[in-house]
């Protein structure tokens, strides 16, 4: 990666974690928790993801060496906490949630590159390992809230980032030369479908849900 | 192991994977959730009692190097989302529970013999390693899902296990020379527990229940 | 550290196995469980926190060379399971409140030691690994007897182990030659706020909860 791809990517994870925390944020509203737990939930809605992602690889967790991920979800949960009625206005919102779909797409393909990187049960582990940390931070938050996990809520929210996940690593396994343009067009490809997803109410079709 | 004994372990190791994922699929049906879902539970349902236990004994989690585990809980959850009126059949649904009684017992007992081998916390700690390979996934499957775990119900499921898993630490301590005898033992006293509270209904006896 | 402290910390250590184990047998007696599940919830609730920590930390689980930990717990919830009446009884439910103070405020303590002693992250890591040894075991007990977790409620359980663990890192950081007095001082602080949450039925200050 040259030098600007690297602050692009630096800007965006940042972006990222910020749009994570504040979601914790908004969930913890909800359920008229404390400053201390909106704070702990900011950061494992942040980095738990990544968190488990790498417990799963067995490497250590990624933000023992990048500790300023940790101190951003501290200070942008205490943010969020002081301006709760600031960050629960319409505009700000519907920013945070786009914010929240593009990280998701990129900390998707940044966890499918990592888990590939170290020849981690290719080429599903990789696609596995995507999913865990665009989702596992959520998920970890809503079981200690006890709200619904997303999965049961009929959101277009993760898939997406499986359909993103699966073809980088078909570009990966058969295509490597293009490991570069996949790179970017399935962050783009995840993010269009939160986009429609968010932006239109497109939910996830009739004949993938039980009946 | 001779090479019949390893068919046989490779075949009822599948037929588990399998009968873990449909107990996920019929979990989601249950909820009502969508295919992706399904698919996702079914494959923390099958391999996630073994993916805590290779955690906690500190070694590579055992589907990065048998990924086909991975597959079979994928395309067990495809076709058991297809068929769910098939699998909600009485005989079906059944054989189903009869099948996941046999891969409890044998991933128990698999369980305490990893982390025996592993010489990890002798003689306490394979029993609980054995406990977790065979309950772990049903755990998360029911906490994602927000079902009630099995500490909630009356079910005799956890508790052949742990009584397999005793003996056979039992006898890896004791009585080595036994070692291969025992293994087939435990299987074989597990799921014969298990048999009788499925098809007698027996439930853990009052005296072991708060009142 | 010197022999008498040596033995002190091995006694306060023990109780806070045994207090952590009975509030998990207090917690199943409200959700009517078995013995099996009481015995599995004690252990969860007495070392769940330091295995988190251990995995998050890349170190073997520390109960794997400490095998009477797990012992302890299974006896303490046995006892607990057979004494449920006397438990619930005012005077030994206050005292085991008491115990479960100084438990949590030596084992956040040590924790942050730990993490510290491996140059974890320093020096938010060493915080969130207090925190977690804490109060781990009692989220994953909460969650798997589905009971309101302390992110749901307003007692002063958390906050004071943060605030204990924060002025420990921050002695180690810049005043290391206090490191002892720094370590009975944290303990003693986490202790003392507790003891007023427990005893005055101080809960968090109205600020710092959403309105």
């Amino acid at each position: 990666m040259n030098q600007n791809t690297l602050y692009l990517t630096e800007i965006i994870t940042v972006l990222g974690i910020v749009a994570f925390a504040l979601s914790a944020v908004l969930a913890a509203h909800e359920k008229r928790t404390d400053l201390f737990s909106v704070v702990v939930l900011g950061i494992i809605t942040a980095v738990g993801g990544g968190t488990i992602r790498d417990i799963l690889l067995g490497v250590p967790v990624f933000w023992s060496q990048q500790m300023h991920f940790i101190w951003i979800a501290i200070v942008s949960s205490l943010i969020g906490f002081m301006c709760i009625p600031l960050l629960k206005h319409k505009l700000i919102n519907q920013t945070n949630l786009y914010i929240d779909a593009i990280a998701i797409a990129m900390f998707a393909i940044q966890g499918t590159e990592k888990a590939w990187g170290l020849n981690f049960a290719l080429p599903v582990g990789p696609i596995i390992m995507g999913i865990i940390t665009a989702i596992g931070g959520g998920l970890v938050r809503d079981l200690l809230l006890q709200r619904p996990t997303l999965f049961l809520n009929k959101e277009l929210y993760a898939i997406p980032v499986m359909i993103g996940c699966s073809l980088h690593a078909f570009v990966l396994s058969y295509l490597p030369e293009y490991t570069n343009v996949s790179t970017v067009a399935a962050i783009v490809i995840v993010f269009s479908i939160r986009y429609f997803a968010i932006s239109k109410g497109v939910e996830i079709p009739k004949w993938a849900i039980f009946k």
